[in-house]
């Protein structure tokens, strides 16, 4: 007998309440059951988001409301600024290319985050600038960016912010009405606790302004439409992904019960519990200035591979992490501690690579590194 | 107690043990065990299909599918011709107009089908069109399509054809490849019998060779992106929808267990239930001349409202019908027979607008429609 455990960036574990949820019988959506649901569902992503506008709801990956900001709040020609700071800012680079938006990118080291100031002196330099894209969370660097400083700079300007809060959202601290930040979009496998199949996307009256003007390209991503869905009739313009929305309902109100801030303190327990893990057993973290509550990438030791841990730790131990992508593949893990989680997750998941770096011939005193999470988690 | 019972044209109720599979802890998609579960349903979706081509899986509403297929194959400015027989095709031609596609439109009473020598008859006066639009199944009328005729026709010309088959397969008899369809489309809240979140398209070789020559802006869409995705890794692009392709897998199982052409039988004998069924209801048929073996809508006793029916089937029954769209509405009821049904569904809708139509006011012989019904589903 062997359990699995998932701590990997998304998907993330979808709490068993939340599935049996999903597991009842088919309802359709024109139905006033449905749309009682919906609008709970709208209610409690406001209070996720911290934001007094609408959040929309998109059957969809991340990367579709990644396109659907690119296309309601950008037309071709227009100029944006995106911050290359990891596989998802780069993600904003490709999208802004592919619907020919001139993009000026400010490519930061994998594991650092983007100088603000940089920003202001992009957007001082070139009135042209629109739109700011950035990340709240870059999975793929375990980086955190200053959304809120970001905000003060852009908010001066006549650009508008748009942040990727996929894998953050729930996880970081985010503010998007007090923070200025015009378009947030996030997804159900993160801190949603849900299986992958819903995107969010909400955005300012700043934001609002310039998807009137857009003049790219849409239909199934088209806000308009959606907007129009939603106020006049409670709904999507599309069928929706039904199960995953009555899912988010449940998940949604699991949050509310534990407290949205006391959410975002026990992720932040969490990876402080991983780092703290990591310093006593010499794994070096990869991005050390700022780091994620969401996930936490750690340095291998040199000489071992990240692949072969990764796969003892699966094999073995039942325990999925992954690695790094591009340059970094092979020479990082990263452990997600985001959403369903808590603190014997983090045991579990720093015992079994003890286990396994010892078994892999990495000097280390077996329970050191328990024994400094523990210490955190009792915090 | 009230048990309830869904039979809409999509959503359609999900099979208890595909719901149990969807229910199981989450799995990462880039491991050994999600890929054998995705090639599995790669290859049932061949089948079902009826191609050798493969079908790739977005994570979308069936609208999404449909508009890959737009943005894929043609460019702005090209001509197309759409078949415009209800919602449906109606879709296709405001999705062609998004993308800036010179669109000629044949315009077909609702009810009826398109005549395939309409489509022969603007080929040949205008060699401009590069594609066809058409819909297998207009679930909005409940009128089947000609698709191997049309098929036929399209063949001989430099076009292609497009079909969205969403409600139509697994319901209807429709052969991508033997009928000289380019590009098919599909989604999975239909005859899989899954929620909605997951749609589908293959390609021809023949499209393949437009979708090279495109350029119409695209990114989540890209099925270039989605072919060297699933060549090269056996993923796709993107983060799928996970539990719902686990939930395909076990559905398309159920298919096969069955036996393809024996699913399309059970659908056509419950289509035929119910029309005879109605018959001596009397209740018109509103698609009298193709009918469909997924939908089939009737038309109210004049001076009657459909929505004071449908109200009362679902308050006082528990059971879920749906009613006319644009034009119709009021004036037709839509029964859904599609996906996870038997012949007791029947029975039970039958019945049950027996009973709600006596209840109106409405002079019938309780339990002679469903008599009807039995005699059919005997066979």
């Amino acid at each position: 007998m062997k359990k699995n455990y998932l701590l990997t960036p998304g998907p993330t574990a979808v709490p068993p309440d939340v599935s049996l949820e999903m597991a009842r019988p088919m309802i359709h959506h024109r139905t006033p059951v449905y749309m009682e649901v919906f609008k709970n569902v709208n209610d409690g992503l406001k209070k996720i988001f911290y934001t007094k506008n609408n959040v929309y709801v998109l059957t969809s990956s991340g990367t579709g409301a990644m396109e659907a900001a690119v296309v309601n709040l950008l037309s071709p020609g227009d100029t944006a600024l995106v911050v290359n700071a990891g596989k998802f800012g780069e993600r904003w680079g490709k999208l802004c290319e592919a619907y020919s938006i001139n993009t000026i990118m400010i490519n930061v080291e994998w594991g650092k985050a983007v100088n603000p100031e940089d920003i202001r002196k992009h957007l001082l330099e070139n009135k042209q600038i629109k739109a700011v894209f950035t990340t709240l969370c870059e999975t793929s660097t375990g980086v955190t960016t200053d959304i809120k400083t970001i905000g003060k700079i852009v908010k001066e300007t006549e650009a508008i912010l748009i942040v990727d809060a996929i894998s953050g959202l729930g996880a970081e601290e985010f503010r998007t009405d007090d923070w200025n930040v015009d378009a947030a979009i996030a997804g159900s496998q993160k801190a949603l606790m849900l299986p992958p199949g819903l995107a969010f996307i909400a955005l300012s009256d700043k934001a609002w302004k310039l998807a009137e003007e857009s003049k790219s390209p849409k239909f199934y991503y088209s806000l308009k439409k959606a907007k129009k869905s939603l106020v006049e009739e409670g709904q999507t313009p599309f069928t929706p992904a039904i199960s995953l929305v009555i899912g988010l309902n449940k998940a949604l109100n699991m949050i509310q019960e534990e407290g949205l801030e006391n959410v975002i303190t026990r992720h932040s327990k969490l990876g402080k519990a991983i780092r703290e893990a990591a310093k006593v057993m010499g794994l070096e973290l990869f991005a050390p200035g700022t780091p994620s509550n969401a996930v936490t990438p750690l340095k291998m030791p040199s000489g071992m591979d990240a692949g072969v841990l990764i796969k003892k730790l699966k094999s073995k131990y039942g325990v999925t992490i992954i690695g790094g992508q591009d340059h970094v593949k092979g020479k990082i893990i990263r452990i997600a501690h985001l959403g369903y989680m808590d603190l014997f997750d983090i045991i579990i998941v720093i015992s079994a690579i003890e286990m396994a770096l010892v078994e892999m011939g990495y000097k280390l005193e077996l329970g050191k590194g328990v024994g400094a999470a523990q210490k955190v988690l009792m915090e």
